[in-house]
């Protein structure tokens, strides 16, 4: 037993057996948090220190040997194994092991309750302000590239039906939009997560004179957690994070399902730089979106993530159980694949030359500006009603002729209303279709590039 | 086809298959957004005239029959049927019933694309504040028991193990805290949604010359949607809801379970009245907290709304989609599943006896104040560590002997550690346990009285 | 008290809360089971008198006016209502109040617990009956699209690429062994289900003399349960079933994706018929494929009713807990849905036309025989991955000169390879190119018809 | 580019870009189906010269390459990196890096598609062996336990609430059942996926002369695939497993619900021995059943890995996509943690002491032979509903005057109904009252004898 003697073994009589010790370990991959884990445990050892719960030179002795010990781990001196159970115990155990009996008065106070709890929200609040970074980046580079093509002109749809002509500058700010809510939740997750969970101690809290405020101030948490039962409890910050993360997957998703039907022959609207595509094994012309659909795919994997953090909280009693441990690996996976995805999405964005000509012939079929015919007679103060039922006619009438609206002679569209004039056939070119737009959120140049200025001083 | 006639039938040359019109329909459902529909269209009829788009007399028309249509449907005299497809087109339709082709004017510039998100904004910034009230009618309850209950001492768990002892008040209010951390989030939901889609239209605006921020005004809105396309594809606020109403479902699961545990025979920490449990079919003797486990049951039907928002969202070409119509069913079910369950739970929570005695008396087993024991030994200088393992060792002594830590005598204290004094035995009261944690978020009952009364301030 | 006296409420002091009422019943949706519920009572009613448990005219009595019952309801002159509970005891209370206290007679040595699992069975197995019907009346429709439409060629995509040309029914029936596998699926589904609850009784069984096989044969199960504990514990059944269905959504949605992609004017590959389609609000010339994208979005739906069963399960303790009364909802939701949607889908496929001239041309493009050549090197023993890389340089070469495979001579060929041969021409032809794959399984006429038989005879 | 020269580079004008290759690469998880991949490929090639599509002295040299390359993997000199991509790859780099170009002969009439979905396969059919045995070992670690515990009476629990006395051995063996039914679900699972899909190629099968009866007798699959664009598309067989496996984790998950409040102080039935648990970093009396929480948790993960595949299916056009990756690690990690939990979980159970005398005692609480009183005035030929009545009424004068069932004398009972007897004291004793349900899946011990019986014999 001796070296796998378990610094809370005091009243057992058996030691833990090897399958046990395998199968409830964390130190796998919690060590990931070690820096964080030093960090708190630093500002802890001050702290009781600071409240003469420990010696001066003790708390310094402590201090200098964690220091020494996230240097060693960062040059990757110190190895883990399956009987540190997780990084509190494992850091401990080493430390113990260079400064002897005062390692183990690093211990008083806390619990693995409050101090993973306080490792788990100085990683995330690291983490998050990464992603904030990289979607920013990536609303940069949006911003960029409408700004270069504000001229392009291409077919928005709904229904994957052409409906009206749009600028694609205004296609990608629409996903700039979306990424700034992205920011938005995030930096609201991260404002609620931002409390000082150590003092908590198992779940009650400690008898020994802490101080919470002064840990609070060194590790920088503007607030400190009000009861310590809901404390070594919570998880929602995790959940909230993977939901938040699982949005952006979702956003990326719906970008990249559009950039492969573009890059299919059918659309052909893009072109991605075969630096940011892969080949075929058997068919060696293809020239395969893989980014675009790993991407898409990897979003299954997020909503996974949230999906296993929800059932894991589902029904659990107060307040800790080791259920909980279960959180971790969702949340790594969910801020890896998350920030993969940001970082190669916006490296491909900017490696993707855009078609104006083939967008621009899109955008010319499938009658797109039939609506501007309606809110042209519209104009002419015809009940929109009325209006689109005639404009309907002349769909149908230009379907089985095989023509455009552009098509049309006035005659033809005298046929169906007599108002039409000669200005009808200025009103449809798409051009006149897309700036006509020409309101807060509308496609028109005017009002793009009015967003572009905003995002760029934002 | 003469009364299946579609306002957008134009171009087709065939009806609408019976089957298809029942299939696409939503008006079963989207009905229950009516008066929001008839809000915003009144809205919209008011900016068109004050652009000169539509005429002050027609728009009055409008409003006045639209007021009407309101009025007859809150008395039920309207019902709607599949041919009608959904709640906007079945208004429009009973509008031109009333008023002739004027009614034939609403519907100019705009679409029912930025309409539906309208009336989903409106609908569910409602909800919101009602789901608030609830949550705060909750929270008062909650801190009005722990008031009435502050002496009562109860053993706190981790594992399902005894832990410590803690004040019964501090279990109550730990839900409190995450009740309010549901708040939070939902009120930052509402920031995010409280923005007016109406002037999207379709996906890009429109060429008609309308005035979006005074919808926005007259609707309440102090934002509007800056991008026309993201407006008409993004359901991220739904989403969102529906996120945050599973987290309230997720924390009253974790409530209902411990009153289900504490129902039973084994803990008897408390009864719920009859009035809010139920019996058995065939057992004559039961008395079952059914109430209680309905909802942790319904966790189950919240997580399954987000699914399927999720899944429904995820790789969605832009713009609008017809899966988007499925948002409504899942929203419309988290709304009325997470008010129904907070309001019960309220009023169950208000109709249970919370047993002091049996409460007292397992705080008392289980050693829940060994951690008071090796709290003892650290400020006799002792290494946390080292205290942790005698006390370990006690333990030990005292299982295999039968005994309590309370049932010790001195002597057999100084057996582990001879530096144990007669004020041990004080120290191990439960009274003296809870009161010793005195600091922020700890369990001393000053402690729990200072946080109530923050409540009770806020 | 007295309208609303439970049929349990021996041992209660206080009638139960309005609102308890309300949140518990679940006779709005249960009753859906009325049929399955008397016709287990029937059964159920005539093994007691078998086993003289109750009178042979008692049994009769109690039959008798429980066909009536059924009767009614068919009629629609039962109404059920909120302090009914749930359909076991709304129907127990209706025989009461019709044969007087005989009825209650019925309830005799089994309980809701049992009861419910077992109108869930009987229920669940009639339903899997009508939708393998379903499948089977779709994979019926795809097989005579597959034998009317064998001449038409069309590009095979792989990562929205075109890959090589393939028949269009070699497509429609990969989908066919799909549905075929959801048939297999749904039919060890039901095997597993198909097993009698009825005697489990509360949880243990009864004292009483009950005579199990003989009411599994009324019933017509092939086998009874074999543990009284997991018979009312158990809702796998339910969960399999959603899953199957959730797989057969997965189906539907990766067709119905394609279908909306070639309903779009850049593939241009199908017409759905006008009577399928639906149109704009706001766009005249909009024909969009509404059923396709709506059971595309209801899988999202099915999803979520699976998660709510398997988040309802996780963790619960045994045997019965009232969680399990929110079983019932997503399991209807999921039969519903996917009736419906395998029932329009069938009928929306069969009102398509599918243009063999776009797909012909569409299938020339993207180099889609390169693969060919490839193999065309490998039968003159070049190793394959020098074959490949040749291939990919001429498919270089052509995209430089903007030629297709066949625009090239054969000099250019042997540009790449001085073995090329006259042949080369031949093998590219999309018809060759098709039919060369003439294995099990593969895309040539002759394999494809096999296949097509072989459906044709099972 | 030299060194990372692709396979399918030809058509490439640059090299892939290094973020890429590493964020499209899989090998550093799919490595692990190295022994599959190559198992597949020496069929492939004996199969290939066996067609005369590659030479037999060919064949011979890949074979032998092979299975050295085997080897070497297995002895750890092989070691992978980002830029091999995948299992294939790498391992038929290796290849040609060992005997030259004929390794590139290897992959002559396949595609990575098909060879993957024959990895999986192949995987798989020897993973749910393995977890088929695990499933078997922990049934006959609870026959066994059942076995020995026959003797033992528990109270049976509904809603948490005694209803009736049962063996523990009832208990035990619902959940064999359960598992019973697990097993049946892996096995329609294998059934299912045991098809060869070799052969299908990138999507349309192969021009080349291919034998796939001749490949699937070789690897031992009773059928190949029939339709090449559903071979290569298809991950049913994954989502299947992983479901089968959620529905496993969920049966532990209940029965590790029931085992940590069994170990409770308040329950007391269970305890687990020493080395099956852990304690705590603070509280130095705590032993918890961490085990058994941990595998609670994990159920979350499964659920997760569940969701995950199932999101990436949905609406996935034809046929392979590259979002078809992402199906392996959630299949890994099902596939571990369903081994992983099912062995611990067998070990805990074997290392846990049943406390008869506690859960004797407790089965006498809380009038859990009431329903046996019941069934006793039905034999009188009371109307079941009638008798349930007056023992509801038996119960409330037991609560208010604090007696059990056992202690009421005679009188007592006959003011409730004169036809009480003497015999009726006998007939609520525990051992009369669990031996009186004799009947096929009642708890009578005679009845789950021969259930034990039943399974020891299968």
């Amino acid at each position: 037993m001796a070296d796998r003697k378990k610094p809370w073994g005091g009243r057992f009589q058996k030691p833990t057996a090897k399958s046990v010790e395998k199968f409830t370990s964390s130190i796998h991959y919690d060590q990931r948090l070690y820096r964080y884990d030093i960090e708190g445990s630093i500002a802890h050892a001050t702290m009781l220190a600071g409240q003469g719960i420990i010696g001066k030179a003790e708390a310094q002795k402590i201090v200098s040997a964690l220091k020494n010990i996230l240097a060693d781990i960062e040059k990757g001196k110190i190895k883990f194994n399956a009987s540190d159970e997780d990084i509190h115990m494992a850091i401990e155990k080493e430390l113990t092991r260079r400064i002897g009996e005062t390692g183990g008065k690093l211990h008083t106070a806390r619990s693995r309750n409050d101090q993973i709890a306080l490792d788990a929200r100085l990683f995330l609040r690291a983490e998050i302000e990464l992603i904030l970074a990289l979607l920013v980046q990536l609303q940069t580079q949006l911003v960029k590239l409408a700004k270069n093509g504000i001229k392009i002109i291409m077919p928005g749809y709904t229904h994957m039906q052409k409906a009206q002509p749009v600028l694609l500058s205004h296609y990608l700010l629409a996903f700039t939009e979306m990424f700034a809510r992205d920011g938005q939740r995030l930096k609201d997750c991260k404002t609620r997560l931002n409390v000082l969970p150590l003092g908590a101690a198992a779940l009650a809290g400690t008898s020994l004179p802490i101080d919470r405020k002064q840990t609070a101030k060194v590790l920088n948490f503007p607030e400190i957690s009000k009861n310590s039962m809901d404390t070594v409890a919570d998880r929602d910050f995790i959940a909230e994070f993977i939901f938040s993360s699982a949005l952006i997957m979702m956003h990326l998703s719906r970008f990249c399902e559009d950039l492969i039907l573009w890059s299919s022959d059918e659309f052909g609207f893009i072109e991605i730089f075969d630096a940011y595509t892969t080949g075929s094994s058997i068919m060696p012309q293809k020239k395969n979106p893989d980014v675009a659909e790993l991407i898409r795919g990897k979003t299954g994997r997020v909503y996974g993530d949230l999906f296993a953090i929800m059932t894991l909280l589902k029904g659990l009693p107060m307040t800790y159980n080791r259920d909980l441990q279960e959180d971790k690996e969702p949340l790594f996976d969910a801020v890896d694949t998350v920030k993969d995805c940001l970082a190669i999405f916006t490296e491909m964005i900017g490696h993707t030359k855009f078609n104006a000509a083939k967008m621009y012939l899109a955008a010319r079929g499938g009658f797109s500006t039939a609506t501007e015919v309606a809110e042209y007679l519209v104009k002419k103060g015809m009940p929109f009603r009325q209006a689109h039922e005639i404009v309907g006619k002349i769909v149908a009438y230009c379907l089985k002729n095989k023509k455009g609206l552009e098509d049309l002679n006035l005659k033809e569209y005298q046929k169906f209303y007599a108002g039409f004039a000669k200005d009808i056939k200025e009103k449809i070119k798409l051009e006149k279709a897309v700036n006509s737009r020409n309101h807060k959120g509308g496609t028109a140049t005017a009002a793009v590039q009015e967003r572009i200025r905003e995002f760029e001083k934002s």
